[in-house]
């Protein structure tokens, strides 16, 4: 029995020995780029993700880009194109969400601990305020009076249920986000006395999970849920936001998610929920599912090293550019992501080696004792699935070298 | 028997309820800075380091800041004036060591991966390059020629030992860094060989100890095999960099390093290292001891939220500003830094909280479970121990929510 295996993604292209993004060879690629390290995210994958969802899905769902995955506004504002909403989680993103041009009204607001100047940012906006506890439904009141317009909410809630084999779990048991379900109905008559605009209801129990029969439980039980609660609703339900919590396959061994299972369980919640709420649209928040596979972190050999027996590949790439990487962003286990020789993709010779990065820390590995094609110093190492939560989730003033570029190609 | 407590800075300084940094009670420090969250740094507190050190370990001693650490300017500005050296991580680390008019000939670069932009960069501004492999000196080599300067180098040496009970091993077996100790003599025939200025040896197997006679051992051991290096040398010895490795007590349980034992092995090297090199000096590399204890992280109660029994102090905060605190920068497993809520230092009363960021991720904790003083919406919540490897090593850029200041006070 061999060893589990990274999946690669599935639109892999070489040609001449080099990966291919956006229909370029890697090499002309950093040319065009100018300098490594960088990430490119390529818009062709990112439409067929998008695709593959419209197509596999029920027709009606609605598909939102949870922005924090990849802030990037070519990314965003590309997406803003495919989707029916941006979902964003600070007064930052909001901004960039506004700047695409779509319509606030299909712009919504999560996070537990906006400030007064980003709610009233939110109302001013127009845009969906997700609410996070009966104090931000207070404050979110006080925003409206200050702007002058009726604050757009629907309400969070922090399902009794967890996602079961969540990469992170987010619902079930105690936790800053969203407020208690049994304390809903209450917070619903709040909503009534102060006048918002209820729109719904915003449910998500947890992130990247690569078991669709886990999935599709949770979000069955998550429009259970909605339907319940919106008994005791001050108005029709227009929005179910279930978040997704779709995972990738990073480590070895991880299989991508199956589609399927996970949309036969949605057509039945859809239906569900029209029988209860007929105005209610059913919307999946998708961030790393969107762009995690359609993102390459590339970065340049400086020195191959030998010490003890052991290959180092030393670039000029690290954790400061790609934390997750590292394994030091959530991962107390520290695996491998998959990694390639960009411009060797021809042949079979492999060597087990380890790439590194330039910081003084023994924390800054790219990869530990992993079969590589055989590199030398100007080779362009290239991490896979670096699409989500890579740049943005990284330490880019650690030890103050130069932040890596972002192209969308 | 009582559970581990944290050890809490020395000179903490409280008056009328409220921590004083700097001699500033901190609601008003607040006030100045203008908002939160923010780093404040105390200059007293690190004069005071630097003096002790001073006091205790044997005259003669260079002490050098690792500005990696902290390279806030102004924080090197001020270290400039109280050590002998800058050591420095990257170009652009030395382009805020030089900006301080701190003398080329006292600053030095060490990093695994320097490019050969960086290279250059230092050669012409006629600093101290510490070489980390055979490569690195070919292309100094080339780097001198280009810019017309003779080098000044010395060489990086990965040890056979490892500092033992250390919070990261930087020797002992095969590493990134420096240049396996049996290849040495062969490439300081090089390095004569090449006409490069020749200044000494650095040596560096582990930071963030708390054990001083494991310190001592490998500080012993690095003097020791620098003498013996010397015998291979193209010139007599000028400066043996033996890094530091000196730890501070950041979790339950943690107690200070105690710096005799330390000292008093110093002095035997020192003894041996001049009866083998008149012209040695010897240096100790020092970031995280200078600053880390000298430094708080400062952010504001946004809400205090009940789920399920459980309260939650909902702050303006988080892991984007301080991720060492979350847990999440080489930690496998997450402990709590010491945590108070720096408004309401006096009274006993305590309630166990978690205190959260605003981030939408369970990742987002900067304490948990941890009996605090009871605090409202509006309150200060201090993180101690965090003048170091706190703001350059977060991922300021995550969900785009606004930077973390820094005062020096």
């Amino acid at each position: 029995m061999s060893a589990p295996s990274h999946v690669l993604p599935q639109q892999l292209s070489v040609a001449d020995g080099c990966l291919q993004l956006g229909g370029i060879g890697l090499p002309r690629l950093a040319e065009r780029v100018g300098r490594t390290p960088f990430y490119a995210y390529d818009r062709g994958q990112i439409a067929q993700r998008v695709g593959t969802l419209r197509r596999v899905l029920p027709a009606g769902i609605r598909l939102h880009y949870a922005m924090k995955a990849n802030p990037m506004p070519a990314v965003v504002q590309m997406l803003t194109g495919l989707v029916d909403g941006i979902d964003v989680a600070s007064g930052g993103e909001l901004r960039v969400a506004l700047d695409t041009g779509m319509a606030p009204e299909r712009v919504s607001f999560a996070g537990p601990g906006k400030t007064d100047g980003e709610l009233r940012s939110a109302v001013a906006a127009g845009i969906l305020l997700h609410l996070e506890s009966e104090q931000e439904l207070d404050r979110v009141a006080v925003a409206g009076e200050h702007v002058g317009v009726v604050p757009r909410v629907a309400i969070r809630i922090n399902p009794d249920f967890e996602l079961k084999l969540a990469g992170m779990k987010m619902g079930g048991g105690p936790r800053p986000f969203g407020v208690d379900e049994e304390r809903v109905p209450a917070m619903l008559r709040t909503v009534r006395q102060r006048e918002l605009d209820f729109q719904g209801f915003h449910i998500f129990c947890g992130a990247q999970n690569l078991s669709a029969a886990a999935i599709a439980e949770a979000q069955t039980l998550s429009v259970q849920l909605a339907v319940r609660m919106a008994e005791h609703a001050p108005a029709p339900l227009r929005q179910v936001n279930i978040g997704a919590g779709f995972g990738v396959p990073y480590f070895p061994g991880d299989q991508p998610l199956p589609l399927e299972p996970v949309a036969n369980a949605l057509q039945q919640s859809l239906d569900l929920l029209r029988a209860a709420a007929p105005d209610a649209a059913l919307a999946l928040e998708l961030g790393r599912y969107l762009v995690a596979e359609a993102g390459v972190y590339v970065c340049r050999v400086l020195e191959r090293k030998i010490s003890h027996g052991h290959t180092y590949l030393i670039t000029d790439g690290g954790l400061h550019h790609h934390l997750a990487a590292s394994g030091n962003f959530g991962q107390r286990v520290r695996r491998n992501f998959p990694v390639a020789i960009g411009n060797r993709m021809a042949g079979e010779a492999r060597e087990v080696v380890s790439v590194v990065g330039p910081l003084c820390t023994p924390l800054d590995v790219l990869a530990e004792q992993m079969p590589l094609a055989p590199a030398v110093a100007g080779d362009l190492v290239v991490v896979f699935q670096s699409g989500a939560y890579g740049l943005s989730a990284s330490p880019a003033g650690f030890l103050s070298h130069p932040p890596a570029l972002e192209v969308l190609v």
